[in-house]
C-alpha cells in the first residue's frame, strides 16, 4: 500500500520536495459534479502560505496552484484531480552544511539510515512545504462535506495558553497566530519575536473542532474515525501528540466525571457534555469532533548542537536556512486540512457501506 | 479497504463479538519458516486474560486459542494464520436493559446511528474482548521482530503516577496492575478497590517502550511509523490520547531544550536524549521507541446516568454487567501487542522497499 | 496490502488449507440489516460440494458452514462476518509421495521456491478446497446485489462445446456438469467418465452472465469492472484465460463488426448487440455482463510425468490422491461466486463515490 | 482504495485527460539509489509515441516527460516520483458532435451513466493517451527488475497471425507494427492501410514474454502473479481478453498434454514445456512469463452507427477525430509496461515477506 497516500475512498497522494521544481497532490475518489476552481483551492493555500509575517519562515512562495485534471467546465468529473504547486524561492546553497551533517531532531539521520541517500536541501521530502499539498487536497475534500464546518486555532505557544473565556472565533483570522484570544495574541507577539531573534524555536498546541458531523461516520475497528484522525494528525511534520476530546485529562477521571449524558431533543439526542470529542466506539456521535495536537519546536535552530556527520564523526550543527520560529502556527491550517480530509473520506465510506 | 484489518505487508483482520460463539484474527503476510505454536500465542493471551484478579472484569474466559491454518510441522508457511478464541462465559441476560437504552459514553448510540441495529450483548463488536484478537495476532507479529524487546506498563491510574525513580521492569509482572513501581502498586490496590466497590471506573495511562528497533523503519509521509502507532493506539477501546516521546510536553519547550544531540559511537550514533521517542520524520532513529496512551474510565458504571432509549425517550442508565473498574490496566498488554504489530509490519515494509 | 483478501469496500479474506482442521472466510464491509443465515450460505456450498457425482473428486466433505460473527437476530450488523467450514475427510497419507517430489504443473515447486517449505497435503493452501471459502463469501455478497441475477455454466469440455441453440438455463441444474445443453451433457458423461477411468484429467470453459447490473458500476482506470473481473477469475485455481464479452474473437473484427449500436428505449438505451460483454471503459453499460473462463486440466494425473524431487534429483511423479477429472466443472459455481463478489464490491464503491 | 492506482509495494497513480494541459503518474515505493533520468523515461515514451507512422493516430504529441520529484543527483531517493507529460496537440473542436451523442462501443455512455457528466474531448479520462502515464511509470518499474528482460509484440491483426517459424526478435523494432515476422509486417502494411483509408478500425493480439523472472514471485491467493497480470492487461484500453501461457487452448487438453515436465539442471529445474506460461499456483516458476492480450478494434470509426444522444433520442454517430486504425499496435509497448510494473511490484512484495 502506498506510503504517500492517505484515505480509503477519498484518497490523496502527495509528491514533491522542498527544493525541486514543484510539489503536488493527486486526489482520487472525489464525487462528480462538485464546483471546483483554482481560486477555491488558492483561498486555503493563501492561509497557510509562508512569509506573510515575521513569525513564519521568510521563504517567499506564492504557492500558486494549478489544477491539471479531473475538472470539466468547472465541475469535478469523478476522475483524479491533479494539483501542482511550483517551488519558486529555493535557496539551496543555504543547506551546504546540512548536506554533510545531521541536524539533531531533524529527519536527516533517519532518512540516510533508511535510504542511504537524501535530498538534504530544505529537508527534501521531510520539509514542511509538503503540507501545502495537504492543504490543496483538503480544499477538494471540503467540497465533499458541505454540511461540516471546521476551524482550527493555536491554543498554546511555549506553554502560554489562551484563556478559554476570551475565545472569539472571529479573532482567529485577525492575528498572525491563528489565535482566538486577542490578549494571548499580544503576549505571543512578544514571545515568538524573542524566539525568532534568538534564532531559537518553540512548541505549540493546535486545536480543531468540526461541527455538523452527523452521527454514524467512522467504522470499527481499524477504520475508527478517531484512529484515522490520530494517524492524520501525528503524520503532520513536528507533531508529537494527539488527543481526541479531553484526551489525557480523562485518564485522571472517574466514569461519573467522564460521562456525556444525553437527553431527548428534537433532532436526535442532546448531549450535556462532550468529553468524548464527538466520537464513541470509533463512530461520530453528532457532537462536535474535537482534536488537540502538539507541535514540537522545530529542530532548525541557530545554536550549535552536538551531532555527527555522514562519516560518523563528531560535528557541531547550526541551521542557517529560513525557518519557522514556531512551526505550530502554520500547523493550524494543516490540522484543519487533515480534519477535512478524514471526514470527507469517512462520509463516502459510510455512504458506500450503509447507503 | 477493509475497516477491520490493520497493517500493510504484515496485516491482520479481526472478527467477532463479545457474546457470539467465538472471535478471532487472520494474520496475513507472515514470513515463512517461523516457529509458531498455540502455546506461544497462549502465553500472551494469558497475560491479558480477564478474571485473574478482582481489579479486572469477573468474566471468566479461558481464552484458549486454536491455530487453524498457516502452520505446518510447527512452522509458518507464509499463508494466512487463522487464530480462533471461543467465548465461554457469556451472560447475555445481563444486558437486557442496555438493549433498549444507550449507555452514555459507550458506543451504543453511535452503532445504532450508523447501522440501524447492534448486537448489544456485552458491547458486541465494540467490546474490549476484541482486544484478545489483537494480542493473539501480535504473538505472531513478535516472531517477525526477534531483534526487538517490547514492554508496556501502567504509569498512572486516576492521576496517581508512578515515581520514575522506582521504575523496576521486573516488578511489572508481579502485581495485578502491570505497575513497575512497587510503592505505586500498593496505593493503586486501595484506589482501584474503592472504585470497584463503588461500581465506578477510573482512567489510566499506559506507557510502552520498544528497544532494539534499528534506524530506518517507517516511511514518509503517510506511512510514518509514529502515525501508524498513533492509529494503532487510538484504535484501542477507551483510548483518547497518544503521545510519541515527550508528546505534549514538547509543545512547551524551545528547540534547544528539545534537541536530541548525537555523538559518534561504535554502533551508529549515540543519542544524548530521546525527546523524540525514537522517531524522526516518521522513521526510526535506532533509539527506543516510546509511546504514552491515555485510557478513559470505562463508561459502564453502576451510577445512573441521564440518557435516552431507542425510541428517543428519556432514560436513566446503570450498567449491571461485569466490567473492568480500570480498563487501562488490561490495556497494557494490548498496547504492547499493537506496538509489536506496527513494528513487524514496518520491518517487512522496509525490507520490501529497501532490501 | 493483504494478498489473501479481495475487494475494496466489500472485501473478504480467506484462510485455510486442505488438510488442516478448517478453512474459512471473513467478509468485511457488508451493509447492515441484510437477512443472513447459515442455511442461505449452505445452499451455495451444496452446489459446489465435492463427491456428489463420479465426475468430481470422491473426497466426501459435508462443507457445513458455521456463521461465527457479524449477524444478530438474523441480520447482518455491518461488522465482519466470519464463516468457518471444517475439513472432515482428509486422507493425508495419500500425499506421502508428493511430499518429496514436485507434481509438474502443480504449485508444489513454486511454493517451495517461494517459501522454502509447504504443506503438501492435498495441495495445502493451493488446493481447490479454498474455493469453498469464496463460495461462502459470495453468499453474503449476493445479498448486497438483489437486483442482479447471475448464472454460470460449463460451455465446453475438452474442446467439445455446447450448441448455443440448445441453451436451456433450466438444464444447468439437472446434470452433474452445469451444462445448459442436454445433448452435450450426454456426450460429456461419456467423455469425462473415460478421462476419469484413465486416471487422466481434462480442461473446460466456463461462462457466466450477470443480468440486472445497472449502468455505472466500475471505475476507471485501475478499478475497472472488467479488470477486477479478470483478476477475480484468473485467481481461481486452474484458470489460464479470461474473456469479457466476445474476448479474443474481437481481435479479428473491424470496428463496424464490433459495434454495439444503441437506440432509444423506455428504460435507458436499448443495445442491438453485446460484443462488449456489458462493460465499456471499465464501467457497466446496463447490458448483461458476460465472462468466459478457461480451466486447464488438473495436473494431478495417474500417468507418471518426469519431474524432480526436493533434493533436485530426477523423479517420476504420479498423483494418487482423489481429484477432479475435470476441475472446470466445479469451477462453474466458483466463477459465479467471484462474479457476485466483484459486483457487490462495485455497487458499494459506486454508491460511496457517486451517492 | 484508490481506483486510479495500481500495485501494492511499488504502486503508481495516474491522472489526466486527453485534452487538459497535462497528464502524469506518481510512482510510489521505488527503492532508493537507482539511476533515473528523464532521458531514460523518454526512451520508452518515444516507442509508444503517436504520429510516428500513418498506421497510428495522427495526433502529434512530443510526449516529453518532466521528472518533478523523487530523484536527487540522478538517483531515486525512495520518495514518490512525479512524472508529467504535457498535452500539446489537442484539437478539441473535433469532438463537438461527440459532446452530445454517445459513440457506440466507446465509454461515453458509461461515463455519463456513472458520473452524470464527462469530459468528452478525445475521450477525456478514457482516452488511450492515459497509457503514456503507464509507460512512463514502467520506465521506473524496469529499474527495479534489472534481472528481467521483457518484450512484447503484435502477433495477429484482424485474424492474420504471424508465422511462429519466422519469429525474429530483432525484427520487432524495424517495422511500425511491433511485428517479429517480416513477412507478416508486409501483409499488415496493406491490411492496416486499407482499414485506415476506409475510416475503419481493426483488432489485434499482443503477446508479451518476460525472461529472467526467478521462481517465487507472486503470492497466493488474491495476490497471484497471474491474477495481477490479468487485471493489469484487462485494464488497458480496448482489451477484452487475457491469457497466461497457453490460455484457452488448455481447455481442450488432457492433463498429460498440458504437463510441463521438469528435469534436474544446474540452475534449478529445467522445464520441458511451458504451457503454464511460467506461473503455477499464482507464483512464478522460473520459466518465461507469457501473456496474450486481445485488443478490440477501436470504436471510433467514420461509418455512421445507430446510437442515442444525451437526451435519449436517436442519433447516428460518426467519429471524426484522429484515431488509431489499429489501437492494438500501440498496445504492445503498453502491455510491456504493465508487465514490468506487475513484476517490479511482486519482486518487492516477495522480498518484503520472504527476505
Amino acid at each position: 500500500m502506498s506510503v504517500n497516500s492517505f484515505g480509503r475512498l477519498s484518497r490523496f497522494t502527495t509528491w514533491g520536495e522542498s527544493h525541486r521544481p514543484a510539489l503536488g497532490a493527486v486526489v482520487d475518489g472525489c464525487p462528480p459534479g462538485l464546483e471546483l476552481s483554482e481560486a477555491w483551492v488558492q483561498t486555503f493555500l493563501d492561509v497557510r502560505r509562508p512569509g506573510q509575517s515575521k513569525f513564519t519562515t521568510q521563504r517567499k512562495e506564492p504557492d500558486q496552484v494549478k489544477l491539471l485534471s479531473g475538472v470539466f467546465e468547472g465541475r469535478t468529473t469523478g476522475t483524479p484531480i491533479s494539483l501542482l504547486i511550483e517551488n519558486v524561492d529555493q535557496r539551496s546553497k543555504d543547506y551546504s552544511e546540512v548536506a554533510e551533517s545531521y541536524r539533531p531532531g531533524h529527519a536527516d539521520y533517519a532518512y540516510d539510515a533508511k535510504y542511504g541517500l537524501r535530498d538534504y536541501r530544505g529537508g527534501g521530502r521531510s520539509s514542511a512545504r509538503e503540507t501545502a499539498s495537504r492543504v490543496a487536497a483538503a480544499a477538494v475534500g471540503r467540497l465533499v462535506i458541505p454540511e461540516v464546518s471546521i476551524r482550527a486555532w493555536v491554543s498554546e505557544i511555549g506553554g502560554d495558553a489562551i484563556n478559554p473565556d476570551n475565545f472569539d472565533a472571529a479573532e482567529i483570522g485577525r492575528n498572525p497566530f491563528f489565535c482566538p484570544d486577542a490578549e494571548a495574541a499580544v503576549r505571543w507577539e512578544k514571545l515568538v519575536d524573542e524566539i525568532r531573534l534568538a534564532g531559537s524555536s518553540i512548541g505549540a498546541v493546535v486545536e480543531c473542532e468540526a461541527t455538523g458531523v452527523p452521527a454514524g461516520w467512522g467504522a470499527p475497528l481499524y477504520g475508527k474515525l478517531d484512529a484515522d484522525l490520530a494517524a492524520a494528525m501525528m503524520g503532520i511534520n513536528a507533531v508529537k501528540g494527539v488527543e481526541i476530546g479531553d484526551g489525557f485529562a480523562v485518564a485522571r477521571l472517574t466514569g461519573e466525571q467522564n460521562a456525556d449524558p444525553m437527553r431527548p431533543a428534537e433532532a436526535g439526542p442532546e448531549f450535556l457534555a462532550n468529553h468524548a470529542g464527538g466520537i464513541a466506539g470509533g463512530i461520530s456521535t453528532g457532537q462536535p469532533v474535537r482534536v488537540r495536537v502538539a507541535f514540537k519546536p522545530t529542530s532548525s535552530i541557530l545554536t550549535a548542537v552536538e551531532s555527527i556527520n555522514r562519516a560518523g564523526e563528531s560535528a557541531q550543527v547550526r541551521t542557517k536556512g529560513r525557518h519557522d520560529p514556531c512551526v505550530g502556527i502554520r500547523g493550524a491550517p494543516v490540522v484543519e486540512a487533515m480534519m477535512a480530509l478524514v471526514l470527507a473520506d469517512h462520509k463516502l465510506l459510510h455512504r458506500g457501506q450503509c447507503g
